[in-house]
C-alpha cells in the first residue's frame, strides 16, 4: 500500500505527522516515507509494508493531508481472477457442472404455494429436459404483514416431487442458519432425492453472520444475489466472506439495481456487468431477469422484456438463469405478475438456446479474427 | 384498497378479467367493480375489501390493465402517527426517558479497543454530566479480512466501567441473536451495573430474522439505523417489524445515505428527514453525524462539519445524537479519522445545548405567532 | 384526470376545500366531486375535465389531503405509441431509412482531431460498406479548461471527406442553435456532399431552448441522448419537446446512467430499456456502448465489454449503434481510452451482424410459437 | 500529475509503453518515469509536467495498466479557496453586500402571474424590511405543454413595482442569453429602478454555452443552482465556467438532489454541504428550502418542514435563502403547493433571525474554546 500526501502536507507538518502516527500504531505494519521533488514541488509518499490487509483504505484516505491511497495487494484473494491465475474455476454438485463455460436455466416458483403447482412445474421441467429449478420456501418480505413463505412445512413435498421428476438442483433462499439445518434434516429424512443450492437474497448481502454460517459448510453451493443498493466491490466482498470461511462453491447473481431510473422496470437491469464479473472473479455468473424487469410487458416486436433481458445476459456469457414461472400466475402468492406460464416454457427455453448458440459462435469468430 | 384500470381495460377485456380473477383468488378478499363515465371515457374501479393487508400493492399495480392502486388502510400500524392518534409516545429505560420531546447525546467509541480507552471515555462523560454512551463490541465489516470487534471478550470491562462512572445506557450494535444472549448473560453476571440499547446497523436493516428476534424481547430498547440504500418506506417497515413482534421501544436513527452525490462526505446527510420521521411516526429520532459526514474537515468559519451536521439535526428537533469520540483517534481500530477527542467533548456538548435551546425557542415563538 | 382524496379528507374539511379551490382557480378546468362509501369509509374523488394538459400532476399530488392523482389522458402525444395507434414510424434522411425495424452502425471519431484521422476513418468505413459515421466537432466538457472541439473550423474537411467516401449521414453534437447555422452554411457552401444528424448530448437534455430551436427545423433529424441523471419520463418529455415544435424525426439514444453502482464501467449500461422505449414510443432506439462502458477491458472469454454491450442492445432490437473508433486511440483528444481501432472495425461489424441475424430469428420463432 | 502503473505493468510491457506513448503524444506535456522497488515488488510511476490542465484524468485512469492518477495541481482555480489563499471573497451589487459572512433572504414568487400578486408580495417585503426577492419570469418546464412563464411581457411591471417598494435585487432565472438581453433592455428602459441576479437553474447546470455567455458579462451577478443529478465536482466546475470567462460574482445554491431516497420530500435536502462549499470555495452559499422540501407538511412540533430546512441551512452558515411565497398559493401557476403565505412571512423571517443569531454565537463560543 502506498499513501500519497497532499503537496502541502510534508512529513514535518501536523497532518503529515498524524498520518505516520496512525500507521505506526497498527500492529504488524511498517511505514517508510519517501520524498519526490519535481516541477518546483515536493511530494511525500509513505510505503506501507506488512499486514496491510487489515488496514482500511477509506479511513486512511479520509485522514487530513492524504491525497490518495494505492493498494498494491489484490482484492478478493479467494474468489478473484488474478493475473497469471491458474486456479481451476467452477464445481460439480449432485451431477451438475457449474463453471464459467456452462449454462443452466433455473425456471420455477418464486414462492411454493401448494403441491399441485409444484408438481405441474416439475413435470413441465422434466418434459423439456431440465434438471434444475427454483422453489422459494422462506420468503423475506419488506412488509411484516405480508405472506412469508410456507417454510419447513413445504420442504418434504418439494423434495419428493423433485426426486420424482429428476430435478437434481433446487435454488432455495435461506435467511437464517436454522433454515440450512431444516433443509439438511429434511433432505436426509427423504433419502436425498434431490440437491439444494442455498440462495442468499439481496437484502441479506451484508448479513455477515449468515454469510459466515453458509461459508463454514461445504455440502451446499451458494447462489449470492448482488446487493441492490451497494457498490459492486461491496457485493464481491460478500462473496469473499463465503469463500474466506471455506466454501468456494459460489455463484454470483445479477438481479437488477435500485436506482431513480429503473421505472417502468422494477429494478435497473445490470446484465452489462456479466463480462465484468467474469473478468474480475472466477465465479460463474447468474442472471435473474424476472426480478430485474418485474413486468410481463413486451416490446413492439411482441417479445416480452423478460425474454429480452434473458437474451442480453446469455449473449454476453451468463452461466445461469433464475426465472419465475407459475402454472397460474394470477394465483401466485408472491410476484405473480412477473411469472411466465407453462405454455411459455418451451418458447423461453428455445430462445435461450438460440441466443446461447450465437454467444458460442461470437467467441469462435472473435478468437479466429484476433 | 381501490384498483383503477386503464381507460382501455374494461371488465370484459382479457386484462380486466385477469385482474378480477387475481383478486378473487385471494382468500378473505372480495372485489367489487364500479364503472364511472365522464368526458367520453369510461373508467373502471375495483373496490377491494377484507383482509387487504396481505395484498401486495406493487404486484397488483404491475398487472396488465391496472393504472393505479390506492390503499385506503394506513401503513405502520404500530409505530405510525395516525390522524387523531392518542397513543402515548416514548419510553423510560434504566431511568432515562426517551420520547419525541427529549434529547440525549450518546458520545463514545465506535469500536471498543482496550480498557484504558474505555475508562478515559467513561470518565470524561461523567465529568460532563452524561449518562449515555456508545460502545461497539460487535463490528460488521464490509471486508472479511478487517477487524471485526472484540465481541463478548470486552463486555465485562465495558459494563463494569460503565457502572463505575454512572453510565445508564450504552448503545451497542448486535448482528445476531446470539449477541443479545451474550449481553444478557454478561449484564446479569456483572450485577446489571448499566443498561444496553441494542443497535441494528444499516446493513442489517432488512435482516428480518434479526429484527424478529429483537422484536420478541422487551428487556432492551432498539436503535434502528435507516437503510442507506432503500426507501424510507422500506426502513420504516423494518421498524414496524420490531414493533409488530411486540417491542415498541424503538428509536429510529438517521445516519446518511449512499448516493452518487455525497462526496466529500462519506454519506449524504439526511437530517432534513428529522421532521418527516416525527410527523409519520411516534418514534424518537436519532442522528449519527459521525457516519454521515465521515470527516473532521471544517468550514471556513472554523467549525467542523460534524458539529454543523449535529446542529442541523438538533435545530430541527432530533431526540438523540450518536457520535464518535476517542481518546487517541489515530489509534482507533475503526473509523478513527472521524472521531472527536476528549478535549472537544465539552465544546461539542455546549454547542448541542445552545442549539437545543434555540430549537425550544423556535417552537415557543412559532406557537405564539400561529 | 382524477384526484383521489385521503379517507380523512372529505370535501367539507379545510384540506378538501383547498383542493377544490386550487382546481377551480385553473382556467378551462372544471372539477366534479364524487363520494364513494364502502367498508365503513367514505372516499372522495374529484373528476377534472377540460384542459387538463396544463395541470401539474406532481403539484396536485403534493396538496394536503390528496392521496393520488390518476391521469387519464396519455403522455407523449406526438412521439408516443398509443393503443390502436396507426401512425407511421420512422423516416428517410439523405437516402437512409431509420425506423423501429432497421439497424445502422455509426462508427467514428468522438472528437475530430485532424484531416488525416478523419480520412482514415472514412475510408475504413467505405471499405466495410458503411454509409453512416459519428464525428464530434463541438465538444461540451465538464472542465472549462479542457479541449472543447475544433468546431466550425473542421467542418469543411469533415464534410468533403464524407462526400469523397460515400458517407450519407454524420451524427454530430450541437450545443447551441448557432452550431446548427454553422453546419447549414458549411454544408451549403460545400454543395451538400453528405448529411448531418444533430446530436443533443445528455448534459443538454433539459436545455429546453436548444430543444425548441432544433424542433423548429425539419432539415436535420435529431439524435437525443437520454439524460444520465433524470427519470425516463423526463427524458421522453424532452423528446416530446422536439416533436411538439414540429420535428418528429427523432431517434432516442441510450448511453448509460450515472449511478453509485456502475464502476468499473463509466456509466450503468441501460440497454435493458431498449424494449421499453420501443413499446412506449414510436422512435427508433440507438445505443451508445462506448460511453456506457467507457473501457476496453474484456471478459474472461476474450471479448471486450464494448462488444458485449453492443450485442446486448442489438439482440433486443436496437436500431442504431453509436460507437467510438480512432486510428490511433492513444492520440485521441477526447475519450481515446474507449475507442476501438481500424483493425477491430470488421470484427465489430461482423459481431453486430451475427447478433442482428439472431435477433431477427428470435422474432420469427417467437411469432411462430405464439 | 502522477500516473501510477499496476505492479504488473512495467514500462517495458505493452501496456506500459502505450501509456508513455499516450502521454508523449500530448503537446506541451513531458512524462518522466520512475521505478520504486519494495516488498519484493517494483512499482512504476510517471511524473507528468507541463500543461497538465488539458489532460483528462478519467481517461488516463482508464488506460490499461494504470492503477491511479494523482493530480497535484488544484481544481477550481478561480472560485476555489486554496491553502494560503488571501484573495478577497464576495461582492457588492446595487448596494447589497454578498459574501461568506452575510445573510439575505430572497422571498418571492416562483412564477410571476399578475401585477396584483407581485405588488402584494413586494409590499409585504418592504413592510418587513426586505430589499431582495425572487420573481420567476422565464420558467423551464419538464413537460412541453406546461405553462412556461410570462417572460418579457411581465418584466416592466415587475421592475417598476420593485422600484416602488425599495427592492434592490431580484433573483430571476434565465435559460438563454436572449433573456439577459431582454432584462438589460427592460431595466434600461425603466430607468434601472432595481437590480437583477441572474439565476441558472439545475437543468442548465451543464448548458456550457449559457454559462459562457453569462460569464462574459459583469453587470449582473449569477446565482448558480447545483445540478440535481451530477457530482459536486461537476457542479463546481460549472461555477468555474462562469468565473473562468470573467464573472466572479457567483453565488452557489443548494436546492436538493434527485435520489431514490428523498420521498416524501421532493428532493433530498443537501444543506449538509453548506460547510463543504464554504471550505472548498470562496463563493457565498445559498439554500433553496422550497424546492428541496416541496411540501408544506409540518413536524409533530407544528413547525413546517420548510422552516426546519431553512433553519438547518442557516445554523450551518448559509448566506442566502431563496424561498417561495405567494399571496394565494392555491392560485399559483407553478409550485403553489410549496409556497408560504404573506401571513407566514414575519414568522419565517423571525425564525431565520433567531437561528442566525445562534449561528453567530456558535462561532464565537467555538473560537473562544479552541
Amino acid at each position: 500500500m502506498i499513501v500519497i500526501l497532499h503537496p502541502d502536507s510534508a512529513l514535518d507538518t501536523i497532518e503529515g505527522k498524524a498520518v505516520m502516527e496512525y500507521l505506526s500504531a497498527r500492529s504488524g505494519i511498517t511505514p517508510h516515507s519517501h520524498s519526490i521533488t519535481g516541477t518546483g514541488r515536493t511530494l511525500t509518499e509513505i510505503y506501507v509494508v506488512g499486514n496491510v490487509a487489515g488496514l482500511d483504505q477509506a479511513e486512511i484516505e479520509s485522514l487530513p493531508g492524504v491525497e490518495k491511497v494505492v493498494r498494491v495487494s489484490r482484492e478478493y484473494r479467494v474468489i478473484g481472477r488474478h493475473t497469471g491465475d491458474v486456479r481451476a474455476s467452477g464445481f460439480t454438485y449432485n451431477g451438475v457442472r457449474f463453471d464459467p463455460q456452462s449454462l443452466h436455466v433455473f425456471a420455477g416458483l418464486c414462492a411454493v404455494d401448494n403441491p399441485a403447482n409444484v408438481e405441474t412445474m416439475m413435470q413441465a421441467l422434466q418434459d423439456h429436459g431440465q434438471v434444475c429449478t427454483r422453489m422459494g420456501a422462506y420468503k423475506p418480505r419488506t412488509n411484516p404483514y405480508s405472506f412469508q413463505g410456507h417454510g419447513l412445512e413445504c420442504l418434504p413435498y418439494v423434495f419428493e416431487l423433485a426426486g420424482k421428476y429428476g430435478i437434481r438442483v433446487i435454488a432455495m433462499e435461506v435467511t437464517h442458519e436454522k433454515h440450512l439445518e431444516e433443509i439438511e434434516n429434511c433432505l436426509e429424512a427423504c433419502g436425498r432425492p434431490t440437491g439444494v443450492m442455498l440462495q442468499v437474497g439481496t437484502r441479506n448481502i451484508q448479513n455477515f453472520e449468515l454469510l459466515k454460517n453458509l461459508g463454514r459448510q461445504n455440502t451446499y453451493p451458494v447462489l449470492l444475489k448482488r446487493g441492490f443498493g451497494i457498490s459492486l466491490t461491496e457485493s464481491l466482498n460478500a462473496a469473499e466472506y463465503l469463500a474466506s470461511e471455506g466454501n468456494t462453491r459460489v455463484i454470483f447473481c445479477l438481479r437488477g439495481m435500485k436506482t431513480s431510473f429503473n421505472t417502468p422496470h422494477r429494478n435497473m437491469v445490470d446484465f452489462g456487468h456479466v463480462p465484468v464479473i467474469k473478468r474480475m472473479t472466477r465465479m460463474p455468473v447468474c442472471i435473474d431477469p424476472s426480478h430485474s424487469v418485474g413486468t410481463l410487458e413486451h416490446s413492439s416486436d411482441g417479445i416480452p422484456d423478460v425474454f429480452h433481458a434473458t437474451a442480453q445476459g446469455v449473449i454476453a456469457g451468463a452461466n445461469m438463469v433464475l426465472v419465475d414461472f407459475h402454472p397460474r400466475p394470477a394465483e401466485a402468492l408472491v410476484d405473480g405478475p412477473q411469472a411466465l406460464t407453462m405454455e411459455e416454457l418451451p418458447i423461453y427455453l428455445e430462445d435461450v438456446e438460440l441466443t446461447r448458440e450465437t454467444y458460442l459462435k461470437r467467441i469462435q469468430r472473435f478468437q479466429a479474427a484476433s
